[in-house]
C-alpha cells in the first residue's frame, strides 16, 4: 500500500474560478422566501453507532507480519480491549494473533457491522463488492491511491468509490484515512502510535479530522498528556461518501461528548455545515475548529470589486463567527479550548475577575484580557467592603486583585476573597491565580473552581510545594479548567462567554433571519428576465429597488429633448450618465457628468456622455442617458455580493474607495443576516469610526444602511442563484435620520447556471 | 513586614502628559550632531559579580521561625548550596539553623560584599547607615512600604534611598524586591518556593523581571520544568538605584549568559535600553523583551496629532523593533524564543524548509509560516533529484515535504532527505518535525537537528514508542531546540533570522544613522530663537528648510499689493492663507484660499483670509498673509515628532486624513534614523500600497520620502530639547523623481525645558 497518511493538500477546495457549484449549494439557494430553517428539514443524518461501536468487525488485509501498516491496525484492533468478535481477513494465513483468519468477508461466520480495508488500491473495490453482497453496512477504505495522489486515475477512483457508496447505500469513511478511536466503547481500528500504551479512560471530548497524524498526535495524544479524556476520535481521510460532517454530527449526538474539535482543510458543503453549528449551539455543545489555508489569499478574477476581493479563507472565517463556531490557529489550541468549554458553564458577559497572591501575574492577566476583550469592571460597595476588611490596610480593591502576600500566607483568606468575589453581581466569570501552593491549598483552590456559582477556570502558573509530582494533569483529570497561561484561559472565557451569548440569542430565535417586508422577488427576477448578461445601471437599481433598497431617483433620456424635461421634472442640479450593460466603469469611460444644472448644460452633457462612450466601447450596447438626481453627500459604501462555492452567496460591506480596494477592510457574512449580524459586520470594519462621525461630521445612518444590508442579503439569498456577481457602489450613507441611497450598481447575471466566472 | 511581592502598577510610568521630561533623557538630547554612537560614552556600567556570587553575605532579618519572610529568604540562602560565610543578623537570637547569628552589622567578623534587607520599612534605613560605615557595597532590599504604596510617604522614603544610594556610592537592588538566584555560582537569596527542590542544573540563559512572581515562577521555573538552564534570575522591584538595564548588562558580559529574557513594566531611561540592545548586537546575544502595558492606548492633550495620537506603548514597540530587542506577550513565549536562540545560529535569511511523515502536520507548519513572513522556496534541481531517489512515484517533491510512509517505516530515509534539504542553498533554516518515533529515532533526529549544516529546530509533536517516558524535555536538557507546536517555533525561528540581520548590520556599520549633508542646525536654531511659543507656518517651514526638507515656495505680503505681486512673482495659481503662530488650524478658520489666479482674485483673497482670521480669533497674532505655490497633486502624508518621557524625540509618519485620525496607521521611530529605518517605517503602514501606486496613479517619490524622514528625524534629535510638538500635514509626495514638498508645518516649542504640554 502506498500512502496511508492523507496528502491532505490534495483535498484542500481547487480556486473558486475554476471550481463549480455544488448541486447542495443549488438546493439551498432555490429554497426561497422562508430563510435558513428550511436547512434543518436537510438533516440527513446515518447514525454513525454501528462504525464507532460495532457488535462484530472485520480487518480485511490483517497481518501480523513487522511493522505493515495491516499490522498495527491489527494489533491495535486486538489489543485496545474491544469485547465484540475480531475477523482477520487474509487469504495467505490460517490465523493471526491466535485468532482464526478468514480467506474472505464472504467466507465469515457472520456479517460484521464495520469491515477494515487496508488490502490494495485496485483490490478494495473487490472487496467492497463482497462487502455489499454480504449486506455489511459501514466499511473504511484506509488505502491511498485516491484522489490525494493528484492524478486523473485518483481521482476517478474516488468518484468510483462515491459511486459505489450511493449505489448500494453502504456507508463509506476514507479512503486514506486512518480509522476510528472509541474510548468510550473501547473500540479503535488504526495504526497510530499515539495509543500504543494502556488504553486512557474517556472523556466528553471528541475529535474529528481530516488528517490522521494530526488528529491522533496532535489533538487527541495530547489533549490526554494534559489530563483531558477523549470521547471519539476519526481521522476521515478523503471523505468519498461520510464527510466530517457526519462524524462531528454523530459526536455531537453522542450522550457520550459535550464539545468537538475540528481539524479540516476545508468543508465540500457549507449550508451543512452550518446546520451543524445550529444543531451545536441547541445542544449547547461547542465546536471549536481548526481549519487550514488561514494566509492563502484567494484572489478572483472578476468584474465586481467584491468578486476580486474576497479571498476564500475570508468567507470562511465569516462564516464561523456568524454561526459561533470557534476557530483557532494550531492543533493545540483545539485542546486548549477543551479545558474549559468541556465544563459547558457559559459566562452570561466578558466581565472577568481574577486575584492572585502574584502582582505581576495580575498585570499581565489584565493585559491579555484586553487585548481579547475581557473586562475588568470594578467591583460593587458591597465586594469591595468585604474584600477591604480581609486586606486590611489596603484602601480601594481593584480588580483584577493583588492580593499581596496576605494570600500567600493565608489560603483561607483567599478562598474567603474569591467567594465574596464570585458574589459580586457585576461579575460573569473568575480566573483565580495560583503560582506556587501546598497541594492541600490547590486542591481546595479546584474545589472553589468546581463549585464556583460563576463559571470560573483556574490558571496555574507554578507548582506544588510540598508535592513536586502534583501538577494541573492531576487536577484537569479530576474535572476542573486549569490552565497554565493566560492567553489559552482567557481565548477559552471570551469563547465560552461568546459561546453562551450565542445560545441564548438561538432560544430566543434572535438568530433567525426574518425576511423584510417589501421584498418583491417576482419582480426583481421578471428585471433580470428581461436583461441581458450585464445588467445596465436602470436594470441593476431596478432590481435592487424591488427589494426595498432605496435607489437614486432617475429616468432614462433617448435624446437631449428627454434629457432636459427629465431634469426639470427631477429639479436642481442632476447626474449625467450613460446607461449601458457593456459600460461598467462609466468614470473611466468618461460617461459621466455630476452636479449639471439648466437646460443648456443637460443638453452638453447628454451629448458629451454619449460621445465619451462611443469612443470608448464603439460596439456598446447603450439605452439611452440617465439624467438622474444628484445625492447629498455622505458617508460612501459599497456593498456587495459574491457567490462561493462552499457557502453560496455571501455579502460583502466596506467603505468606498480605497477602504475596500487597497486597505482591504471589508466584512463578509453568509447571506441572508440578521439586523443584528449586520451591525456586527459593520462593527468589524477598521473604518466603522467614519459612520460614527468623525473630524466633525455628524453620525450617519447606521439604522438605514444595517436594513439596506438585511435587504441586499436577501436579494442575494432568493435570487443568487441567478446571478454571479453584484456590486452596489457606492451607497450614500446620510445623516442619521435621513436613510441610505443607491447611487450606481453592477448585476451579472448567472447564464449557464454554473456560477463559473 | 508588609508586601513582599512588588505592587508592579504602581511602577508603571504615569501617564506621559503628567510626566516631566528625565534629565537623562535631557542629557541624550544634548548630544547634538554625532548620532547614537555618542550614547556608548554613557554605558555606565558597575559589575554586578559581587552581588551575584559575594564572597560573604549577611541577612538582616533573618529567622528561623514559621514561614515568615525571613525564615524563607534564609532557609533557601542556607540550602541552595552557597560555598562562603553565610551571617546571620538578629538581635533576638544567638544562633539559627546552626549558624552563630549576629546582632548588627556593626558585629560581623567581616564585610560581606552583599547585605540581604529584610527588616521592616523604617528599620531598613538604620540598618543601611550601618553597611555603608562598614563599607558594604552591595545591597538587597526586599522590604516593602516604598512608591509601590502609591502613597507620598512611600515616594518620599524611595526618593531617600536613591539618594542614600547616590551619596554612598553603594549599590542598592529593590526596595520591594526578591532579590537574586545564580545557579551558576550556587548562591540565591530568594523567598521563592521555585527553588524550593533540589538544586537545578546552570544554563545559558538570564532572567530580569520587575515581579518576583513573574520571574522566578512563570520564567525560570517553568524553563527549567521543560529542560531549559538559567544561569541568573534577578527580581529587581522598584529600581530606587539598579535598574533592569543594570542587570541586564551584568547577564550580557557574562559568559555563563548568552540569552536574556526580560519581564518589564517599563523602562525609565529609553536611551540604555536601546545603548542595551546595540550591545546585545554586539555581543551577538539576543534580548528577549516582554513588556506589559500592550493594550492601555495612551492618549495625550495637544495641539499636534502625533502628539494626540501616539501611544507610549506603540512607540515602545516601535523602539523594540528599531533596535532589535525581540518582542513577545506572555511570559512563557519568553523561555520559548530561547529554546532556540540560546543556540546562537542564526539563519541567514527566512527561507525555511521541512519534512514529515504526518502530511497534516506539513499542511499547519506551512499556514503558521506563512502568517509569520517565513518563507518556503521550491528545492533547487539537486535536491529535487536526490529527494525524488528517495521518494519513488512521488513527482516533485514540494516543500515543506510530506515524506508520507516513506518515511514512517524509513528513518534512514528520513534522515537523507533532511541531510539532502540542509544542503540546498536556496534554504537558510530547517524544522523537521517528528511524530511518534522509536527513541533511537529521535535522538538520532536530535543529533541530526544539533549538527545540521544550516540552523535547525526540531518539532516534535508526539511522543516516543518505545519509551513512554522520554519526552521534549530530555532532549532540550542535551541542547537541542526543541518545540511542541509549530508557532512558538516558527516565531523563533523569525526571532532568530532577524536577529542576524540586525547583527550583520550592525558590523557592517549599517545601523549607523549618518547625519544628512546640508542640515544646518544653527539656522534652525536661529528661526526658533525668533519664534513666540508657536511657530507661524513660514517660520514652521523655514526652520525645516534649514535641515534641507523641500518646502513650499512662499513669500509674506504685509498688504493686497505686496500679495499681488508675490502672486506674480511666483507665476500660475497660489494659495493665499493667513501666517499666524496663533492660527494652528486654517480652515477651521476659513483663513486660507487655493488655486487662486489673476491680481483681483489675489487682492479678494487677501482680504477674505484676514478678515476670516480676525473674525475667527480677534487677539490672534497675524505676521502676514502667505502668497504661496500651488503644489502638483500627489500623496499626502504626515510627518510629525513627539517628545517620549522614555525614549526622548520619536518621529512618526502616516499617511494623510483619515489613515492617521480614523484609522490610527502610523509608524513611529526613535531619532534619528537610517534610510533603511525610514523604508521598514513606511513598509510598516497597511496604506503603503498607496505610495506604490494604485487605481491607475504612478507610483511616489519612495525615496525622496525616505530622505524627508532621515532629515526631519535628525531635526527632532538635535532640536527636540527645544520642541515638544511638530507636525507636517501634508507633506506631497510627487511622482516618483518629482521629489517631496511640505505644504504645511506647526512647531510648538518648548518654552520651559521641561517637555510639559
Amino acid at each position: 500500500m502506498r500512502a496511508v497518511l492523507p496528502d491532505v493538500r490534495a483535498r484542500v477546495s481547487p480556486s473558486p474560478r475554476r471550481r463549480r457549484v455544488r448541486p447542495t449549494l443549488t438546493y439551498a439557494l432555490s429554497t426561497t422566501g422562508t430563510g435558513m430553517s428550511d436547512l434543518a428539514a436537510a438533516r440527513e443524518y446515518t447514525d454513525l453507532a454501528p462504525l464507532f461501536a460495532p457488535r462484530s468487525v472485520a480487518l480485511v488485509g490483517a497481518s501480523d507480519q513487522g511493522e505493515r501498516f495491516g499490522t498495527r491496525v491489527f494489533r491495535q484492533l486486538v489489543n485496545f480491549g474491544f469485547r465484540g468478535p475480531i475477523y482477520p481477513v487474509n487469504p495467505r494465513a490460517r490465523s493471526l494473533l491466535g485468532r482464526e483468519c478468514y480467506a474472505s468477508v464472504s467466507a465469515l461466520p457472520q456479517t460484521p457491522d464495520h469491515v477494515g480495508i487496508v488490502v490494495a488500491t485496485e483490490r478494495a473495490f473487490d472487496v467492497l463488492e463482497e462487502c455489499a453482497a454480504r449486506g455489511v453496512p459501514f466499511a473504511t477504505v484506509y488505502s491511498g491511491g485516491f484522489a490525494e495522489t493528484g492524478t486523473a486515475e485518483g481521482r476517478e477512483r474516488q468518484a468510483r468509490l462515491s459511486a459505489f457508496a450511493r449505489r448500494t447505500g453502504m456507508r463509506i469513511m476514507g479512503p486514506n484515512c486512518n480509522g476510528v478511536i472509541n474510548f468510550v466503547d473501547a473500540f479503535a481500528m488504526a495504526s497510530t502510535g499515539a495509543i500504543g500504551g494502556p488504553r486512557r479512560a474517556p472523556g466528553n471530548i471528541g475529535v474529528v479530522s481530516h488528517s490522521g497524524g494530526l488528529g491522533q498526535i496532535n489533538v487527541m495524544w495530547r489533549a490526554q498528556e494534559i489530563g483531558l479524556g477523549i470521547s471519539y476520535e476519526a481521522s476521515i481521510g478523503n471523505e468519498a461518501d461520510l464527510d466530517s460532517i457526519d462524524f462531528a454530527r454523530f459526536m455531537l449526538r453522542s450522550p457520550a461528548t459535550d464539545v468537538v474539535l475540528m481539524a479540516i482543510e476545508g468543508v465540500k458543503d457549507g449550508a451543512r455545515l452550518l446546520d451543524l453549528a445550529r444543531e451545536a449551539a441547541e445542544r449547547e455543545k461547542p465546536i471549536v475548529v481548526l481549519k487550514f489555508g488561514r494566509t492563502a489569499a484567494g484572489s478572483r478574477a472578476a468584474a465586481s470589486h467584491t468578486g476580486m476581493i474576497a479571498g476564500a479563507d475570508d468567507i470562511f472565517d465569516a462564516a464561523f463567527r456568524q454561526f459561533g463556531l470557534i476557530r483557532v490557529a494550531e492543533t493545540n489550541e483545539l485542546y486548549e479550548m477543551a479545558i474549559l468549554l468541556r465544563t459547558r458553564r457559559w459566562p452570561k458577559g466578558r466581565r472577568a475577575a481574577s486575584a492572585a497572591a502574584t502582582g505581576g501575574n495580575i498585570v499581565q492577566l489584565a493585559d491579555i484580557g484586553e487585548s481579547l476583550g475581557i473586562e475588568w469592571p470594578q467591583y460593587g460597595p458591597d465586594t469591595q467592603a468585604k474584600l477591604a476588611a480581609l486586606m486590611p490596610g489596603y484602601g480601594t480593591v481593584s480588580n483584577p486583585t493583588d492580593m499581596t502576600s496576605l494570600a500567600t500566607g493565608e489560603p483561607e483568606n483567599f478562598r474567603r476573597a474569591l467567594a465574596t468575589i464570585a458574589d459580586d453581581p457585576a461579575i460573569d466569570v473568575l480566573t483565580p491565580i495560583f503560582a506556587f501552593v501546598k497541594r492541600t491549598d490547590i486542591e481546595r483552590g479546584a474545589d472553589l473552581v468546581r463549585a464556583c456559582a460563576k463559571p470560573a477556570a483556574m490558571l496555574w502558573v507554578g507548582g506544588c510545594t510540598d508535592d513536586r509530582v502534583f501538577g494541573p494533569k492531576d487536577l484537569i483529570e479530576a474535572g476542573t479548567p486549569v490552565y497554565r497561561n493566560a492567553l489559552p484561559c482567557l481565548r477559552a472565557v471570551r469563547a465560552a462567554a461568546d459561546f453562551g451569548a450565542l445560545v441564548r440569542e438561538y432560544k430566543a430565535g434572535l438568530r433567525q433571519p426574518l425576511r423584510p417586508a417589501a421584498a418583491d422577488a417576482g419582480a426583481a427576477r421578471a428585471v433580470l428576465a428581461q436583461a441581458g448578461e450585464r445588467l445596465s445601471e436602470r436594470e441593476a437599481k431596478a432590481a435592487l429597488g424591488a427589494y426595498g433598497l432605496p435607489v437614486t431617483r432617475e429616468l432614462l433620456a433617448r435624446d437631449a429633448d428627454e434629457a432636459v424635461a427629465h431634469a426639470r421634472a427631477l429639479g436642481g442640479a442632476v447626474a449625467i450618465k450613460i446607461d449601458s450593460p457593456d459600460i461598467a466603469h462609466k468614470t473611466e469611460a468618461g460617461a459621466i457628468r455630476l452636479g449639471v444644472q439648466g437646460d443648456g448644460a443637460v443638453e452638453r452633457a447628454f451629448a458629451a456622455v454619449l460621445q465619451s462612450a462611443r469612443r470608448f466601447s464603439p460596439r456598446a450596447a447603450i439605452s439611452g442617458v440617465l439624467v438622474q438626481e444628484m445625492a447629498a453627500p455622505g458617508v460612501e459604501m459599497m456593498l456587495g455580493m459574491v457567490r462561493d462555492p462552499v457557502f453560496g452567496p455571501v455579502i460583502a460591506a466596506g467603505l468606498g474607495g480605497i477602504h475596500v480596494e487597497v486597505l482591504r477592510d471589508i466584512a463578509y457574512r453568509i447571506a441572508p443576516v440578521t439586523a443584528d449580524e449586520a451591525r456586527r459586520m459593520l462593527r468589524e470594519l477598521r473604518g466603522y469610526k467614519l459612520l460614527e462621525g468623525v473630524r466633525g461630521a455628524p453620525p450617519a445612518d447606521i439604522e438605514a444602511l444595517v436594513e439596506a444590508i438585511v435587504r441586499l442579503s436577501w436579494f442575494a439569498y432568493e435570487l443568487g442563484a441567478e446571478i454571479v456577481e453584484l456590486d452596489i457602489n457606492p451607497l450614500v450613507v446620510f445623516e442619521r435620520g435621513a436613510g441610505v441611497r443607491v447611487i450606481d450598481a453592477l448585476v451579472v447575471k448567472d447564464m449557464d447556471g454554473t456560477g463559473a466566472r
